[in-house]
């Protein structure tokens, strides 16, 4: 597939989810890398740059397509040849997407340690690496219950309770008011993230917080699973994650809210757990804790302060654009 | 109205609200004294004895109903004649009745006091006196504003806003879940209460608690407004406030219910939240501290701990029955 | 008895245990009341106060002993014939009887409620009135169970779990260093009181306070059993409790301790809990939070400020001696 | 002294000191009665709430005045005759200058118990009581050593200092700032206050309220030394306790402020500290946990909710004004 | 010593204590290396491997024993020739076996730093270089003192207030109950450490974690001396420490235990202590944050993700079988 | 300039600031280089080391003077000529600089990244980089307010109004006691550090613990701008920071102190913020977690724990001595 149509079919959402943009994006790359027919290892940096630039943007506030494409265009820095930086290209490019195919089975092997026979567990939102600890634990023979909550505004949690019961394994379900009320009857919390921050922050679905809050307050661990693209290599430069507010519309209909002129909603999608809230951070990586984040975005993700530009003269980003 | 009548209505839940229930019930009493024609003291007694019992049977966990018929039967203590022992009753149940109709008001008016010009609020569901303070408060020509929230499973929050709107008050409606996203924003959170315990610790809407723990961790003061006869005086007994759990349906509707047998809905309505959260309870009889529910207990609504019955005979209660 | 009797065993602790001494020390006022020869009330005042305080001098830092002694002798204050005033001894005397006696069982009727089916309870020492609420718990039906610490250096912890296991109660025994191990399995903490003060702090065997503090780090709830007659209404005049340092050779042989000279052996008996760890105080006057332990001294026990005797003066004590 | 002089005297703070201007209230209220002609009580009852309202005008804010007024005219209550209700407020007023006179003994001789030999307290600002708590505990023999803060921005630690070096205590004196530095080497924390509210809430000083957070964070008591009559009435209905702020020149001196258009000094006289940082409040009646604050105000300042005014008709006040 | 003896040893429990262990799997492999007349790279490295298994088999929840025998198998990784791996083996056993000598010497050196002249430090159970770091700071001339803990049920704190005294440092002796009641005079906690897992939790002697407990609650500083082996690389893949439950005979006698047939003995050997509780672990590395555990894992006793074995396959463990 | 004229303005506090004392002492170096007629690597290693070590000693408690040094004399390491030698030291003696002048700017604009639209910042004391921060945000055009607190004794607060002003950024200036007054209106502290230690506590001015401290208890973000060369590598050996007592007279007039011979005036420069109240430290080369101290120090300031000498000899330093 060529660069242009991955990247309208992410700008158009029938790639989604942020593993699977991350590995179309790598993908794409790939293809772009083979089909080339650049003479000189200039005038295919310039190629790949330009792909890159278009996939990029895309989807400016994602944290997994910067991050794969860092990772595949470094496949190019030290080639002396176009056969090298192709085969640079091509190397990298396949490897992040068996790693991060792999990713998820990893981090559920990992995670399912954490998760003892007996335990009732509880989680929020719908967390495709989250549930898949939950039930790697149920297949390795281990007693569990789960505590999932519903989620408003888009109900994620019916998905998770679909899931679950599907696995067979026993479930409870309640209104997100009601975390802090059987947080004495859970054993560990369960958690996927958007994405992870430099300082170990993880931005998750809206109420993520408050069940953290009040894991800690009943000193029951909470764990969150996440791949290591998830971590935002940008927050080393101080940037913020930009919290989405989505439409009210979620929340309150339409017909209901122009009758409340003095009525405004607000819908954030997600919020952020601070990292003394988080015992352990899950990734294919290994497990690690949160003030490791800058050593992953460093050391696994490949991210050198250098690379983001020179931020005093206004430029940074990936291709210094 | 006949005792038998209001009752009927109170079990049909034709009668409804905490306050409404209790002046019902003083005024059945009191109508049962008037036309009594009981000819000694010993048959008025036992005559409004059974009356009580009646008015009692029909909520046997409400907190206002025991408090109306204990504050009224109180009237007919000291009385050596009928004559003196009507009277006791009549004087009480007007008394009762007048106090509970200004209760609301005079909370409004202590209540406003404590919202200040500029302020933000946050409430949780639809507590007509947490409501009627910060509806004073606009009166009063403060700038306020307020963040209400959705209040899951029953969406009390739409009524809530729906009140602030019509009142003129800038408000921001949000799920329960985005609590804590926004406790930075807010100086007072403002929530009414069902019942209060011995040791301060206050029953109220399912998610309270949360929203009074997310307070508590941005040093944000918690105000709960409440009647007196929100105290539940069979708290010094050691007796524990039952928490009602409601049908599963409100949260998951029955048809998804059924295709997922291994999923309960556990449906909580109401929490606690604990003393050492609440900053102040403003009753009618002035704001306190949550520590001093024993002597509003005992000094307002007067009750003593022998009236209670003997503990340790099984048998108890406030008619000794 | 006669008072010096009664003084005598108490003194050779023939009589101890705090509600045990209480009880001796009324009926040997009662006893000395009604053996009186006085012909004037000013001689039987003087007789009784001379009785008071050969009680009151046999063990001067007990607490129970001054209350029980002040209890009686209010019944001379409003007396105005020797009749009236041996009557009012009497009276008192037994009622201070009774009372002390039904202490435990009412205490237990109302502790017990907050024991619910199926918790598992922690308790630390040897308290009568901790046990008796998790016995009545057990004897309603209600499925516990226990842990037991062992209570180093006089191991009571054996005497509890003797009377556990007698109960047919299912029990857990650890030392004491495990407690903040298991405390994630407990659902509430019951232990007894040899003391409260005023501002609602609970003098109790070593120990008591890191089990407190362990169970507030992981939300589970403190109850605290003790009879009104352990409230030390002295320290309203801000007289410190003084937690007694016993032998340590009950830690450390001496045979060993002698071979190590620059080891010196500290054995506190008690230690202080404070107020904001406990959730409750079960008294047989009710529960209470601890803060309300000022109206117990004051309300219950009858205290007043004056009758401390002038504080300015370098007098005070009951008897103005 | 006639009751316009000594209005004038406490308007224009030739009389100061909270204690002094209760004390010269009464006084003026004595004489005042002493001096009447009224020939019916109605018309003594009128010229002496004509003299309250004309001291309580003086000082809008204080908190003393309005508790000493309040005393002193319920002496007229129950007075039949004119001759009766003048008693009542002399002997009312007497018993209150006395009783305010002595307080500050009575509180040193019960304050000073709670430090013990060795101990090392840290106060702050310069409290009468407070010191007097100090400097009991140093003439009892215990070796104490003592550190004060500057005060900034009226150094009234200054005077703190030169109080202790004269009554011979080891001081340390230092900046407001190096409080949480120092604060482990402290045993207990002593401070006065300015208005003790309902709930237990402590206005005194700028800055006490940090150094009872550095005290909490250390696990250092932190006693409170107060006259009753220092407790805010009103505050029962929900009256806020009003911060002073005071000239921004107390702070950067008016030629430096006027070449900073930017700038503006915020010089709050008093902060806030809340009732879960104070472990004891003692006062003259006794030691007490701040949750008592309310019991002080009814049964001891003898408030009751009534004599407030009906808050619901916008009057109030003491005297229906 | 041939492999097969050593590891008969260590399963004899002949060779004991983390260090020794360590060294003498380090010194076996380095023998057997030394002996070995493999002809080709390929028998040499199996052979190799077949004696590191051996020694793992001794001891398999033991941390030491993996990190040592990784660190000298890395000998063989690069080797092209029998006598390049001979040689990285024999290398890297004699680094280990005296930089694991070397170790508690610097972990003193560096620990001691921080004991201040004057400070009083509580230790609990006995950690040689926990002791090591205060006796260090003792003979450079520091005046120290000591509270030592009882440790319950094997007593271990005798034999360190044996050693305390003995090099002359003035000690305390306490049961493990009366460590919140002296933690007030503590300045610094010592303990040594059993296991540092990936988030910086630390596995130590039962009641550890109360002491770190109660010293955060005072803000006293915890200090954890450790070497580096203690580290345990397994659970960057999410392993538990599996914490042994000893026999119950050590805190209650089989002759008693069998007369209480309602009563179980619970006696874990460690706890866990989070790694928010503790300030620095000192190792001969260099002074870390519990955070840096990872680093510690990753960098210096070099284990990389990927040769744990495949996750996913259900094998791992150091040589991938 | 020679090393030797440096060394004697680095002495005479001609140059201060840890910033130009640093740049001073590379340029030194390289100087020195430049000028070398060493005809040997060994004589100008000892040329160098000697220069090395007489910037050394000009400053013993500096932390940015060995940072400096050691960066730059690192470029003789791999030199096998004295050619090699000398450009290394002119290389890494000019990328210091360099990197270091760029650090203040680097710093403001990955830390105004924090600032958000309409915060209202704190500060306290006279930090270029913090102030770079919040100056560069307001130049972004972002509208903020700042409070600034006076910082006794020696009043650095008017230096940064002054500043603060002169940018036109709408600044309060707040007593040190004022602090936890206005937390509740500021939504993120940006402070400085004089030093950074390897477990993330930030030594900086005295009383920013105690605003660190407010600010966690109010969930307000702390912010410390620092450059790199502020963090301290021997801190890594367990060395503590030595916090400076300045004179008694900067706090208390030398006339006064003498009128008061019972009280000593205590006067530390600085105070020490725990990691856990710091949210993130921004550096030149990104934004970090406190934890992550170790990393920056082991692998941008290049510090290897083998090059601070044998901690076991007594011996230890840069070069050995």
């Amino acid at each position: 597939m060529i660069v242009s149509e991955t990247a309208d079919k992410i700008k158009r959402m029938e790639i989604r989810g942020a593993g699977r943009i991350a590995r179309a994006a790598a993908e794409a790359l790939r293809d772009n890398a083979l089909s080339s027919r650049a003479a000189t290892t200039e005038s295919f940096r310039m190629e790949m740059t330009q792909a890159a630039d278009t996939l990029l943007a895309t989807r400016p506030t994602a944290v997994s397509l910067p991050n794969a494409v860092h990772m595949v265009m470094a496949g190019i820095k030290k080639a002396f040849t176009v056969e090298e930086a192709k085969a640079g290209i091509v190397t990298r490019a396949d490897e992040f997407v068996t790693s991060s195919q792999h990713a998820v089975e990893r981090i559920a092997a990992f995670g399912s340690r954490h998760i003892r026979d007996g335990d009732t567990i509880m989680t929020h939102c719908n967390s495709e690496v989250a549930l898949a600890c939950i039930i790697a634990a149920h297949r390795e023979g281990k007693e569990i219950e789960v505590f999932a909550t519903e989620v408003r505004p888009r109900n994620q949690g019916l998905i998770t309770i679909k899931t679950l019961n599907d696995a067979g394994i026993k479930t409870n379900f309640i209104v997100d008011s009601a975390v802090r009320s059987f947080i004495s009857d859970i054993d560990l919390v369960v958690v996927g993230a958007d994405a992870v921050t430099v300082n170990g922050a993880v931005v998750n679905k809206i109420g993520t917080s408050q069940v953290a809050h009040a894991a800690v307050e009943a000193r029951v661990n909470v764990m969150v699973a996440a791949e290591t693209y998830k971590f935002a290599p940008r927050t080393i430069l101080g940037e913020l994650i930009k919290i989405e507010e989505r439409a009210g519309s979620e929340v309150l209909p339409d017909e209901i809210a122009k009758t409340l002129p003095n009525v405004t909603v607000r819908n954030p999608a997600f919020d952020v757990t601070p990292a003394e809230y988080v015992d352990l951070i899950v990734t294919e990586k290994g497990a690690i804790p949160p003030q490791m984040a800058y050593v992953i975005i460093r050391d696994y993700l490949g991210w050198e302060i250098g690379e983001f530009g020179d931020p005093l003269s206004g430029t940074g980003g990936l291709n210094g654009s």
